[in-house]
């Protein structure tokens, strides 16, 4: 396995990292950034939040974006961000923001000519975490957030893998994407018109048949342009409350869809999530 | 005069906007941020810091990477950033980075082809401030800081005007401008090849002779690839040496040029800040 570091910046006393490595799920080059609090440095394993963007955003938006690292290195917490697609010019690519590179949708397509390099949710699920926890100080401990698609991914993940995560939580997620034009167009193409194949892929559809919980939050604003056509908060609350699913939804009046609302309350986010890290 | 409002984002329970207005100054459309902290939604005037930003960079690289708006709307501070130059295609440029567009270096500019748009001294000094002053509920309490580029601009315009500035500040600043190869480079273009003009544009020679002081800090990461030849924050310490200038100047292993920098130590600068703000 090849893995070459791209650049290293010092951030709140821990470090900043880059890195690219050839990812064997996804049949291309990828590339990934992590935060490792100071504590990391001292060869004690830290918890791992991962965090997965939104549409057309790479490892880079929420690293610059969010303002996390502050409280990440105060709660001893290491972040990763992986990308949000397979990339490169052998990889499928539509000319819409809302499918193909830079819009995964954290899902494993199986229809042409996504299904080549298209798996995003077996990469985030599996071959990233052997590969944070093979080659930096942490421990088996995870964590999972997001925004938008990236909340979508998430809440997806926890709740598919409730035994791998302590908790999620997600920022303006696409909570119900079988209804809403983002995810039907995304899910028909990567899964094809079968829709009885999306379900598997849908935060709301998900939650309402839990049996097995995994602690979540999520917050929402009421300003988000995206709220009422494609993130559908309300949708989300139904479900919990017709499993009993530990669910807490905040919604913020004002704030939008974008990084300054999830900067406004990424701290919350960290301090939810170091509550439920066994450390 | 016109001034129209581009965007608006809803931050830490206060606001960033962005504005473009005609500067009769610069002679072109200029584009500024604001973040307005709760406070001043009350009607209360709040001070403002006006930050000036490095090379290549627009209004929005501070205010997306910084993560100063939780502590500027804890202080109740304002914080103004306007572009690093003049802008469009009427405005002179140059392939460089470092020179014209996104390159203004705080100068009034006297050589053609600069001379007719390049007077960013004089718009931040003047015209920037009797705009927002006019426009937003703020005291005529002001500090200044920036970085790089933007650092020299902050230490130049507070020591040449000590009664409009309560405070000075600025990472990993252009010390001293006449002596490295951005500052001569952009010095000789704007201000012509008598290098006895170029004294009043550089922070080193200024704070040599200053009897006027403003409250100053400078932070400087060891690991910054440019502060042996650009930089030169011992030229710095040993200008306030020689006059007595109340600078304090931190020096930190470990950090670089970027804004992972800036933001960990964002929050000192700004508490610097509200300490010498009457407000």
């Amino acid at each position: 396995m090849t893995i070459e570091n791209i650049s290293v910046n010092k951030s709140f006393d821990g470090w900043h990292k880059q890195y690219s490595h050839q990812s064997e799920t996804l049949n291309c080059t990828m590339r990934f950034a992590i935060f490792l609090p100071p504590e990391a440095s001292n060869g004690k394993k830290v918890p791992v939040l991962y965090w997965l963007s939104g549409l057309t955003c790479t490892d880079e938006n929420f690293m610059q974006k969010a303002g996390a690292q502050r409280i990440a290195a105060e709660l001893g917490i290491a972040i990763v961000a992986p990308d949000t697609s397979p990339r490169g010019e052998g990889v499928a690519d539509d000319e819409g923001y809302d499918l193909g590179q830079g819009a995964g949708f954290y899902v494993n397509a199986t229809q042409a000519p996504w299904n080549r390099h298209y798996r995003m949710y077996d990469y985030v699920v599996n071959e990233l975490p052997q590969l944070i926890e093979s080659m930096f100080p942490v421990s088996d401990q995870r964590a999972i957030s997001g925004h938008s698609m990236g909340g979508h991914g998430a809440l997806v993940i926890a709740m598919r893998n409730p035994e791998r995560y302590q908790s999620v939580s997600a920022f303006s997620p696409i909570s119900n994407p079988t209804n809403c034009p983002w995810g039907k167009k995304a899910l028909a193409a990567y899964l094809g018109k079968d829709t009885a194949k999306w379900a598997e892929y849908d935060a709301c559809l998900l939650m309402r048949q839990a049996t097995e919980f995994v602690p979540a939050r999520v917050d929402q604003g009421e300003a988000d342009d995206f709220m009422t056509e494609q993130l559908k908060p309300e949708m989300l609350n139904a479900a919990a409350e017709a499993s009993g699913y530990p669910l807490e939804l905040y919604r913020h009046d004002g704030y939008d869809h974008s990084y300054y609302f999830i900067a406004s309350f990424i701290e919350q986010h960290l301090r939810f999530h170091a509550a439920q890290l066994n450390k």
